[in-house]
């Protein structure tokens, strides 16, 4: 597990991204030709590449663009889709996929990218990089296809956690705004809380205090808080961050994700149906191949862990290399935005505020405002 | 409010809906276009009708199909959209929702349709019409478009309570399951019980405990228990029938319309695109209109209240008349069916089978087993 020899490039003008080659559905050959997709595309890139040696460098070597571009750490074990997260933890120190998270954890890295089971992956992320001061629950961030104009809307927590309070949703509003921020390049995006309802009244009453405390953290947090957005705004343009806990999120995207499947089946049903309607799907080509391009998941493919002390993100199991290369992009961007610190600062500074809030509120209205530090 | 002396029809053939012309977003003249296409279509069915009766008798006399098949109920008040349940439940005893519940209440008809204000008429529901023994919180059940051969799961509860313990979801179960059976006809439903993976160990408290309840109680109530279910498996074909708590299940609904009124959305826009596009549109407008229907909300109008002595069906809001239309067809086939009588014999069965097997469980513990009141 020491450096290897091989050299990875200006290390001043590359940024190194950590990849977990193994764990994923189609196995390390997918990785692999999904980091070459993005080394064609990306000459600031350079990779560590976690798994066994001697499979990984016969892959690597077929593809040229990978030159000089990837480190190796070899690792014998591989985390299973069915290993349990409290396992791992006790036992998977040499696993590709702890291995990946080292390099970040060291320093050699800028992020860490793994196609493997999610809840090992967030349970080995939370005790190796640890929590941001002031975070209880980290979170999962995607990008679920929106009518807004960046396509896009992050919607936080996809399901490291089937609970949340208040005090948690609030830090998912200042985590989404600020990855929407440097992922989706919207100087001030707007953050709703999800309920079942519009109305102040409606819903939990987690949801309504979280509502309180979100509205106060607005302003200092640059974000614009447009209040309870209901299911239909996921893909909606009311708001850019959507708030909720892990297990509705979790739900709200494989509905969207298995609607979205349903009508591509149909649609697909529909443009065989007749002589006239496979014409038809010839002369829409490539008007159709846009459409499915702006709403596929392998575009957006990777959930951002937020919380961390790193950049941890979660590629889908089933990636392809389009999917592998769109998680690495998503990874290269961050780390190129200085998103990490952006967002350990803004959380530090908000644990602040809310000591403030919460000894302002105990002081009672009347009270001298504290000093900020 | 005393019965008018219009005829309809022979009582003895005619199954008798009560439907609430107001409260809808485009109303009346919609509700009655609704009522004249269902009666077109079902020389079977007849109607009572609330709200103002001077309007009303314009409307229906518009409509020669609607001739001698239509009672009027005069009620002033119309509860809107903004009235709080509560105080619908005080003071809406003038308003043409009440009066349409009534009629269900009196036995003049076999099912209520309303447009209106969902948690007023869920709570006018239940008070009015009182919950079925052994029903805690009575559930709404929709319709879902799914890749089942019956085009559509059944999914509860789609809003009527944010909370559900696993007594809850064991009733919506049963519910669910009868519904399947009597509005979609299938003979042994498959029930999935909503989580964030399908592993028996994942979810929250109450699910896992709910897992154990519904598995009991599968034989007996003639389904098939498939276990946890996920998201995607809302639209999908591993179950007909999906239970989980009404802020999930509201959550999910409106992921699921916002993301295929996205679809649809950028479909439409692919099809503007260019020339050959919008002739591609032309070509396959006969498939592209079947997919539509099949996938079209207002196909499936109609969200059903469980639990309930009586039946009610929930219209859109925003429905016009093919979908009041299709509401109304839904409180037919349930009427027909003799759905009410058989979901009350079914759940009454349930609370016995419950207390027994709770008495077992208390008797397996070598406790002394209590005595019932």
């Amino acid at each position: 597990m020491t450096a290897q020899p091989d050299p990875i490039g200006e290390p001043s003008t590359r940024i190194i991204i950590s990849v977990d080659a193994m764990g994923g559905d189609a196995g390390p050959s997918v990785v692999v030709a999904g980091i070459a997709e993005s080394a064609r595309k990306n000459p600031d890139i350079g990779f560590i590449l976690h798994g066994p040696e001697e499979t990984l460098r016969k892959l690597v070597a077929k593809r040229r663009v990978l030159d000089g571009r990837v480190v190796f750490r070899d690792c014998a074990d591989v985390v299973t889709m069915e290993d349990k997260p409290s396992q791992v933890v006790r036992s998977g120190k040499g696993s590709s996929m702890w291995s990946a998270l080292e390099s970040v954890r060291e320093g050699e890295a800028s992020g860490a990218v793994s196609c493997g089971n999610t809840g090992a992956l967030m349970a080995l992320s939370t005790i190796r990089l640890r929590r941001l001061p002031g975070v209880t629950r980290p979170a999962i961030a995607i990008l679920f296809p929106s009518r807004n104009p960046q396509a896009f809307n992050v919607m936080l927590d996809a399901g490291a956690d089937v609970r949340a309070d208040a005090r948690d949703l609030l830090q998912y509003a200042l985590m989404g705004a600020s990855y929407a921020r440097n992922g989706l390049d919207l100087a001030r995006p707007r953050v709703g809380l999800l309920n079942v309802g519009t109305e102040e009244h409606k819903g939990r009453a987690e949801l309504k205090e979280a509502h309180g405390l979100i509205s106060d953290f607005a302003a200092q947090a640059n974000f614009e808080f447009v209040g309870f957005v209901e299911g239909s705004d996921i893909p909606g343009d009311r708001a850019d961050v959507i708030v909720t806990d892990g297990f509705t999120g979790n739900v709200a995207i494989k509905t969207g994700e298995g609607t979205a499947g349903m009508i591509g089946a149909l649609l697909r049903q529909a443009f065989r149906y007749s002589p006239l309607s496979r014409l038809a799907s010839v002369l829409a080509i490539t008007s159709l191949n846009r459409l499915r391009k702006r709403i596929d998941p392998r575009q957006v493919n990777g959930g951002v862990f937020l919380g961390l002390n790193g950049t941890v993100i979660k590629s889908h199991g089933s990636a392809d290399a389009t999917g592998v290369s769109a998680a690495v992009k998503l990874a290269f961007t961050l780390a190129q935005s200085g998103f990490g610190q952006k967002l350990a600062a803004r959380v530090a500074s908000t644990v602040e505020l809310t000591q403030d809030t919460v000894q302002r509120a105990d002081e009672g209205a009347r009270q001298e405002p504290e000093g900020r530090a």
